[in-house]
């Protein structure tokens, strides 16, 4: 194969390599996330992501739009597979593989997922999805549950933000009071979803080639008009006679909840918001930047009681579930903004130590480097055997502030040097104070 | 697609998911493991799964064997596409693409790799690589300081361990000794990492149909004979008056440094140990179970000091490597039997802290579990509306000790219930008593 003897290669489009500073940073996310996910009592699954292609692309997942995204491949034997392109299919698979799971079951996973689908700025093929679900619980103590962890993560990331919100069968309500028949709702649904990216005439063109009636129509674009203005949640109530309807109810006792656990107002009722997913049932929700400099979600969720039900082929399951998604791609770029991220970055390369031997000492430099390291060090040997005064200002460069020399002479006495590289001070030092003195700063 | 009406699913073959006791062991695990790369100022990378598959059929990758298992895609453009099936050839991708990385460069990356291969007990399709590498020292340093690293591994995992170690140079220079042709040299280093698995008169067949010549067959099969009283590195040096030779001295010299390393011979020289990936340059070695009870390795690695250049068309480029992977897969065999583990595991379920509303006080429920949180406890909240003794049993069973109910009565007087389950005890405490008292327990 002579096209190997030269090779040339890079990044398959839509994925990407990470190292460094911006690994740091994006594993601080994912564990920040992580510990909040275990605060709430939610317990880790990993599932595979190799799935049988069948079960993805069912038409009770995610929908036309997403399976048309799927990579598909086949094993030697000719299995027809697909990479899963999201967390919450393993999840429903998981469900039906293990019917004994105990209810509720709060569960978190982060891990990749892929899409073949169009890239552009943090959108990938191939990213990490860091998502917690509730299953079993129908009441909205669940929604809650999720939005007191996205404001206790979001608080923890210094992202000040809005939790948009709204319920599915509500909308669905109104749409049916317009004279919209349930046949189109959710194709209408789809379509208001997008209300803050197209116009206004843009948006009623879509309605009408979707087939609503001009009435409808008419009275939606009214209705939008009006919700510019603000449009509370008992506003619509009102507005269309809704107090026995089921999803107004919902939608009620939510808020009525939300009072006490958000007495600031982070999260906003939006009769538009539909999510494009059409297995979501009830609430639905997205999160944003609230200082508005970040357009895109940088998280969203929803309620799907049926699907699970329903990709198991046994629709009498109860298992209302809930779902949190959050964006990592999105949240990194707010994330690198952050000053006390910065910050944090330094302070991590300024807790690393090196042990350095000059002359034949390089077992001494293991041992002491190894009990360094038990105290709870991070510590790196530098054998390069460059000169000393190169080496140091190498290691300064790197945020290093603090080195151990061991020379032949020392090392007879039983003693090293200990250096501060930021204040160029030194010590002689026996090895045992060495690491007394170091175990104090970084221990 | 009537076929998705009554779905019938699994997992797909060699793939699985993890839940509950399975997976915090496993993620306890990889934590440790973690722990010990940072300790070691080994810096995460993250790799794509996505690959070209050009790239990872070069013929300096994993070799024949290897590639054959690569499972391939294309994307909607119709690039040709492969998963990736370790973590050493993304890492020759990133120094291929990045040559301003700092060397020496110390890089750990875990992650998922995937194989269309023959499936068994812990041999999967779909598994983690956990691996630790280090480019850019020629000198036995490198080497010195990943067996470090895995004796500190396996001494905090609790498993004793015998790591069995060879050089492939020395071992072709003792088989140009006994008459094997270059040309036939890597093929029975193939063979003979057979040893242990195949019967001596298979051995010897193979051998000889892989061409080798009648005497130097019996002179290998005598010295595999020799080497079943011992052989010991020195022995061989001086068997084959090998005393100036490359091989030999880099082992002579690894030998030398690892007295001080290892003053409990946890590292035993093996001359016929080889590991079957051809683009091995120098040292390769491999961990075993020192009880012998679980009879595959445990992990594994070598010097491959030619490969990165060779991938990159570069052969100028100097960028000796030394590698590392640890076999989760196999540890988790081990490691389940650790009762320090088991333990370790019900521990865990103890420090979870229930929440309940008794009437109607899921707001302060809410609120009180968010305290608890921010004191860093995990803390579940209890919404099902069971039966208290029947709850309170339910939970206790699960491993839970406190509980903190939240009546109507008390929360009107600012005070909650805290139960101890396991005493049966319980007391009326102001809300802020009952929370210090549980961060002085759990916090």
């Amino acid at each position: 194969m002579m096209q190997n003897d030269l090779m040339y290669t890079q990044n398959v489009k839509g994925t990407s390599d990470y190292t460094g500073d911006e690994q740091r940073l994006r594993r601080r996310i994912r564990n920040l996330l992580e510990e909040q996910f275990r605060r709430f009592g939610y317990e880790e699954a990993e599932t595979s992501v190799l799935s049988e292609l069948d079960w993805l692309t069912s038409k009770y997942g995610g929908g036309e739009e997403i399976t048309r995204e799927i990579y598909q491949l086949s094993d030697q034997r000719g299995r027809k597979l697909g990479l899963r392109y999201d967390l919450t299919m393993p999840l429903a698979r998981l469900m039906t593989l293990h019917p004994g799971i105990r209810l509720p079951y709060r569960r978190f996973e982060m891990g990749k997922v892929f899409r073949d689908g169009p890239t552009k700025r943090g959108r990938l093929r191939e990213f990490w999805q860091c998502d917690a679900d509730v299953i079993g619980i129908a009441g909205p103590e669940a929604e809650l549950e999720l939005f007191q962890l996205v404001m206790q993560a979001f608080a923890e990331l210094e992202i000040p933000i809005t939790i948009r919100w709204n319920n599915r069968k509500l909308l669905g309500e109104v749409l049916h009071v317009l004279g919209v028949p349930e046949s189109l709702q959710a194709s209408a649904m789809l379509t208001l979803d997008k209300l803050a990216k197209i116009s206004r005439t843009e948006l009623q063109n879509e309605l009408r080639v979707k087939g609503l009636a001009a009435e409808s129509t008419e009275l939606l674009m009214a209705l939008i008009e009006r919700s510019e203005r603000g449009l509370s949640l008992t506003d619509v109530v009102a507005t269309y006679a809704l107090e026995a309807s089921s999803g107004a109810t919902e939608a009620l006792e939510l808020a009525r909840l939300l009072k006490a656990l958000d007495p600031n107002g982070i999260c906003q009722f939006d009769l538009f918001l539909s999510r494009g997913l059409s297995f979501y049932t009830g609430t639905v929700y997205e999160i944003f930047d609230a200082s508005g400099q970040y357009p895109s979600s940088l998280g969203s969720g929803g309620r799907y009681d049926r699907m699970i039900g329903k990709l198991a082929g046994r629709e009498e399951l109860e298992l209302p579930a809930v779902g949190l998604s959050f964006g990592l791609e999105s949240i990194m770029e707010l994330y690198r903004q952050q000053p006390r991220m910065q910050q944090w970055s330094i302070e991590q390369a300024q807790r690393r130590i090196a042990v350095v031997p000059l002359g034949n000492t390089l077992s001494d430099v293991l041992r002491i480097a190894g009990e360094l390291r038990t105290a709870g060090m991070t510590v790196e040997t530098d054998t390069s055997r460059r000169r000393l005064g190169k080496l140091m200002n190498s290691l300064y460069s790197r945020g290093i502030q603090h080195i151990v020399l061991v020379g032949e002479t020392e090392i007879a006495n039983g003693e090293v040097v200990l250096r501060d590289l930021s204040r160029g001070e030194e010590w002689v030092l026996p090895i045992e104070a060495a690491i007394h003195k170091l175990t104090c700063l970084y221990g």
